[in-house]
């Protein structure tokens, strides 16, 4: 697409008025993301103050054939949200009111805008649950999350973003406003429109406002931190923990020694649980209502692991200080490692059941490639969804792996098809993975993409870019 | 779309050879349904062999323009899976192989012509649970299940069928087969296309393999019969149960008393489980692991239920037996409705705590358009799923309400617009609910239906006439 005409950025300007405006520095947030690698560059920046607004640019857009970049918090890690040209732009923080939650029906209705974190709040103020946790919590919105099919700790029991949304309305890319706010359980009625759009990574249109599922807040939790041979022991583990609490495991992460030694360089104020090191940890939440002695659970089933050679040692949380120790080194695991040097990262997913296959294999690519560096594994081993980043060997500088990024990368997408795994687990396609999906996606299903983004996106002006590769129809 | 020329129809029996060809008297029960409501008529009935003959027959019929309808267990409500003249009718029924239950990642994979209840066996050969679970699982096919997003008894904890399906592969419009085939829990690379074809009543393609999720099997049941003084208490003791039992709850049915009325007279062996009748009843059945005491959160939920009124009595089942009579009564309902005369029935959803306005409104409107009238409601109000079935007043003709069958449909429709309901909860919108979908959802929704409809079968082919209403371009 070309840059839109002085005069045409003039009219949205119109539209969103002074204070949706977003000049000069006041730019650079917006443009930049978190990993540094994607610097962006817009036509111009605007954050309209209603849906309404924000139909009227889209529809003007259309119009001037003028391309447009949705960004919620700015937290998504493929640069998806991130413009690179000629985009408008558009900023969905001040279209943020939490309408209703009803605790009866389990819903509740949200803007787009809204951070995760304050949804979480207000449904725990009206004695209700909404599950989805992930790091950016603080800051990431709810249109992203959805956008992105957002995943995290609680993926196991509760679902992905998209097990969470009844109902969506979006604006779509000729400016219209789909109204597709269902609140109901069950409801068959045509094609489930709302589900292109959750996980379209703004591509198709722009999703303004949600129902979301929530849920009776658990009334115990107990959290495991445990310590196992190997990382099939961990799956193993997993499976027997889900027999013996009645499906009760809420969180099931993966954390393998050498993110425990990251935090414990990296990270002030971290400690080990244990006293001597051990080649693998699981860290556990079991949560339920009232009447299941849920300690009593946790420990009859770590005894039957001890058993079967499945632990070496556990240790249960006895209060929130030690539970929250245990998830201090979970969330740190990222932090510790861009403290080393810069990562070359993997979200990637594989039936659970090969889990240790993939590490072993990927394991050995990488050190053929890189002889000494680290790879460093955690993730939601109960999602199969393995975050397997690799650090430069010790002693070599941050940015030594930088010229092997690529063959890294592929050499590890190649082991995640051969296992039929996914080469994005919950970050999504975005810009950065574009061209692997284009490569490694059948014709068939890359056509049917294509087909769909046409359909509803004929002049190609939502997220060009982003997700499917440009072709020559919808760039100009 | 015209008959097809009988050159092509025979080149459509050489592919799938001669024990492939439904002929005569043989193809009469694939064109009737069971409320006998649309007499069918096919241009030629085949039953492939395989996953590549359904792909040759497309791609043929495609060439040919030649319609195709396809048939799971002949068991739909709304006549989706009935032909109408000019169409190819396709049987699923020989591509059926129940291939692989993986119990360490809760999968299973499976032809789309298995028929449910041999699912449901398979995975507990395999100690795992599939809980999808409707009136017909011992004809429908998985195909069918998938293609209507089937719902059941066991949503409200489980989910429909959309939420228990990983992936599909579907022959699509031009005979291409489409793996997507996905078995993880995690996988956020593009469009999650499978979600069009479920629920997508055949309109989109040929659903013809699918991994389904399964579950442990739960360890203990509780069902409870609970008698209740409105439908409001009954929905007040669902968010009673949901909090003490910590989410345990896998059913919870309304059964107004004149279903139990009606079981009584015409379902032999039947019998009321208390000793005078209620107004209204809740079955509900909690499940779990081991380690809960599920009696004993059933009876404190109860006794604090009936502090609060919502109850007037309560039952235990103590044994299987006891068990089996609850369901006996709510799996008989619909027989016992037939029994009674030839009722005008709605499959409907409303918010759940939109329930008892529901029925007082619909119930008032019913009895100002045939007076005596009798409404007879159930249904899986977990999730806001209403049966609302009306028979003639007592002592009129079993059809006396025949002449009425718009009107009465019409305004129930109407009022459960007014709550935001949606005219089809569970069965499907097929060829029954097509011009009503049509008046009733938006322009912008009813026009993104069609072009992804467009985009994805743009002759039309795939099931013409269902879900959605033809238009000029996809018949002739």
């Amino acid at each position: 697409m070309t840059h839109p005409a002085s005069q045409a950025l003039a009219h949205i300007a119109d539209i969103v008025g002074s204070k949706g405006v977003i000049t000069g520095h006041d730019q650079e947030p917006f443009l930049t993301e978190w990993r540094n690698r994607w610097p962006g560059k817009a036509a111009m920046i605007v954050a309209p103050g209603s849906t309404y607004e924000l139909s009227q640019i889209v529809k003007h857009c259309a119009h001037h054939k003028i391309a447009i970049t949705p960004q919620g918090g700015n937290t998504g890690l493929v640069g998806g949200q991130i413009p690179f040209g000629h985009e408008v732009l558009i900023l969905m923080k001040r279209i943020k009111t939490i309408h209703t939650i009803c605790p009866d029906s389990n819903t509740i209705c949200v803007d787009a805008g809204a951070v995760l974190e304050d949804v979480q709040n207000a449904a725990q103020e009206h004695d209700r649950y909404f599950p989805l946790s992930i790091g950016s919590e603080g800051s990431c919105q709810i249109g992203g999350v959805i956008s992105t099919n957002a995943g995290g700790v609680n993926v196991l029991r509760y679902g992905n973003m998209r097990d969470l949304v009844l109902g969506i309305e979006a604006v779509l890319p000729n400016g219209e406003i789909w109204d597709g706010l269902n609140h109901l359980r069950k409801n068959n009625t045509g094609y489930d429109l709302k589900q292109l759009f959750i996980g379209g990574e703004g591509t198709l249109g722009i999703v303004t406002k949600a129902i979301l599922k929530c849920f009776p807040i658990p009334q115990q939790t107990q959290t495991i931190m445990a310590a196992c041979p190997d990382s099939q022991s961990v799956i193993s583990l997993l499976s027997l923990m889900q027999n013996e609490s009645g499906g009760q495991v809420s969180s099931f992460e993966l954390i393998m020694r050498p993110c425990i030694d990251l935090v414990l360089k990296n990270i002030r104020g971290s400690r080990d649980p244990f006293s001597v090191p051990y080649p693998v940890y699981a860290l556990i939440e079991i949560s339920s209502g009232q009447g299941l002695d849920l300690r009593n659970v946790a420990e009859g089933t770590l005894e039957k692991a001890l058993a079967q050679n499945l632990i070496q040692d556990a240790i249960l949380a006895d209060n929130e200080t030690q539970k929250k120790a245990f998830w201090h080194i979970r969330h740190h695991i990222s932090e510790a490692i861009n403290g080393d040097g810069r990562g070359i990262r993997h979200d990637v997913s594989v039936p659970i059941a090969a889990i240790p296959e993939f590490l072993e294999d990927a394991g050995v690519a990488v050190e053929k490639i890189a002889p000494g560096a680290r790879p460093i594994a955690f993730g939601h081993v109960g999602d199969g969804n393995i975050h397997y980043d690799i650090l430069q060997p010790i002693g070599a500088d941050r940015d030594y792996l930088e010229p092997f990024f690529r063959t890294i990368e592929n050499t590890v997408f190649d082991i995640i098809d051969r296992h039929h795994g996914a080469i994005s687990a919950e970050h999504g396609i975005g810009y950065h993975k574009c061209d692997a999906l284009a490569a490694r996606k059948s014709p068939i299903e890359i056509n049917l993409m294509y087909a769909i983004k046409k359909a509803i996106d004929p002049m190609g002006i939502m997220n060009p870019g982003k997700l499917l590769k440009p072709t020559k129809e919808n760039t100009k």
